[in-house]
């Protein structure tokens, strides 16, 4: 069995709260292999979390627990869940941040934590992520056996993105995320891209048709392209698109098809 | 033995001082398991460093070596130290790093690392860090005794936050950390709360009473609670207190009790 | 054999693109020993990344694999690299991210990532960190042999930071790394400090002489020293000299001998 315990926050690093949860961890189970994800989730997006998750899982091993705490709701009457899915562990608040993994895995099986023997005594009210969410991800990876976690629950809480609309001409979305460089992820994902794209609008801006790489363009102009995530990105060539167009999250994104005659 | 090292510096990550101490301790113990806990503490600010330190420490296990690298007065006269305190190693500058812990373990043992053995023939001045941290903290997971370190001492370095002071009608404190979140964490531990409360003030703010959790107020609204660190914290549901209220280190608060007769 | 496999991006860590990595380094070799070094290279920044790698991969022991992306000509023509220097690897695109490691160490043996065995049968075009150079450096860790890499090549991409200049009454320097701490590195190198300095003049400000540490002089004052990098830093002691003079990247630098009689 892998060992391996992913950690995901909201916490940055800079207080020591990952710390404590590592501390956790490592205190249950020595022989746990932590790897740090990103603990620069946007606070209180789960959303965000959901996109990263589902972005990273399947890349590690089967067995590896991944375990979230993005969680705004701490301390409220939000479930803590467990999940398996294609032999995943997902360990977290039940507010969303396991949406997309969900979403593309119909055969997930969820439990909501409830045993006792699972976690501390005692809970701090604002610490879930260290007194209730590390210690289940300890021992599930000591063996501790998954059943054991609770009931199953039929019914997670689901966030989505806001759909891209088909029009008669193209494609109308939203960018829906900005990573570090400045690139703009739109809620379009490859599959919607079923038709030759003639041009992408964003803004004042005009992208004519989709390429491969940044550098498919010279440097500093705009380019759009299929990312790593699986949805269409409108980035500039080694710069920020965000900062040079001053664009954000939830502006709006035109794809226009090819084989329309244009005004 | 564990060979856990946790790892604590103001360094940041990108200038790759950290990646020097971690092969520094690599090269002299390829088994230790080095532990990131914060590289973000407040730069030149050991008493930062000595609350996120103390609290999180005890969630390791017992035998875990805790390197702190905060040390603005490096190559100066301040000493070097290692201290065990209830079966936890310390290892850093003598420059009050370890205040809050050894405020709270009275059965601490410190000494001063005084043994070249420990440590690089060479040391850079201005990285301790690397040439005499690292290499004391590797050696001791490698199973190098304590006692030879060097001799023992009795007056480390203490820093403290300056003391609330009770009042007829309460407590006057002080915010004296602001967290990611902006959280503000006040000198008031929870022991000094020891009579209902009945509001607490923080410039034009007025917060009725203590909460649980931060959901126990609507979203965007301020609370009061005792935080995860056992002090006092004011923090706006969902929201981060600091920006929203413009308060940084040193905004005073002003704890009222429940029996006090309001004017 | 060591199974050390440092981790040296320009991706921050909040996207999950360095655990998209780690996922694939643990899922092909599960023993790999994965270290950040940093996620906070400057991004599209090849010759950062090169100062920093050269400064820390000496400290880790022989055998480690350091893998390097930062690579904003990915999807480009530029090649993929692994190279042996003094018993270390290094992986990564050939943009001259490992400039000054190849400059320190003529015997580097060098060679063309060539081999599909050796990375993923489908790679995304932005994305080569993931589906070519994590798989590389996962497989050399668990022993596949560095011959099989691909052909040996002799011309790699090789960037250097403007040289510094001797002239008659000393040396004409320029700022070329700011580090976290706001100290300000320069083009000038201990070998060509081979005559006793009199000041040196950067902006309005004149230090004189060089000192051995930050509290050579008084709290937020100028000092010169030769740093952990081996270069002339103007820093100022417990503040950012970056931010308190204003002065960035380029700036120009003047150190004056000694034996020159000032105007």
């Amino acid at each position: 069995m892998a060992h391996i315990i992913t950690l995901t926050t909201d916490f940055g690093t800079q207080d020591g709260f990952v710390a404590q949860m590592k501390g956790v961890i490592l205190h249950i189970n020595p022989e746990a292999l932590i790897v740090d994800t990103t603990h620069d989730i946007e606070p209180f997006s789960p959303i965000e979390a959901a996109l990263v998750v589902n972005g990273f899982f399947g890349y590690f091993p089967p067995g590896t627990i991944h375990l979230v705490v993005v969680d705004p709701g701490v301390g409220s009457s939000r479930r803590a869940i467990v999940a398996r899915c294609q032999g995943h562990y997902f360990v977290g608040p039940d507010n969303g941040v396991f949406s997309l993994v969900f979403r593309n895995n119909v055969a997930c099986e969820i439990r909501e934590i409830k045993n006792p023997k699972f976690f501390m005594a005692q809970q701090h009210p604002t610490f879930h992520g260290r007194d209730i969410f590390a210690p289940v991800a300890a021992r599930l990876s000591s063996g501790w056996p998954f059943e054991d976690v609770g009931p199953s629950i039929q019914d997670p809480e689901r966030l989505s993105y806001p759909p891209a609309l088909k029009t008669e001409y193209g494609i109308e979305g939203k960018v829906i995320y900005v990573d570090r460089f400045g690139n703009l992820s739109v809620n379009i994902e490859t599959s919607m891209l079923d038709k030759p794209v003639k041009e992408i609008n964003l803004g004042s801006l005009s992208i004519k048709g989709l390429s491969r790489t940044f550098c498919d363009v010279p440097d500093y102009q705009p380019v759009a392209l299929i990312n790593s995530f699986g949805l269409l990105e409108i980035a500039i060539n080694k710069a920020s698109a965000g900062e040079s167009l001053g664009i954000g999250l939830g502006a709006r994104v035109r794809v226009i098809w090819g084989d329309i005659i244009p005004d």
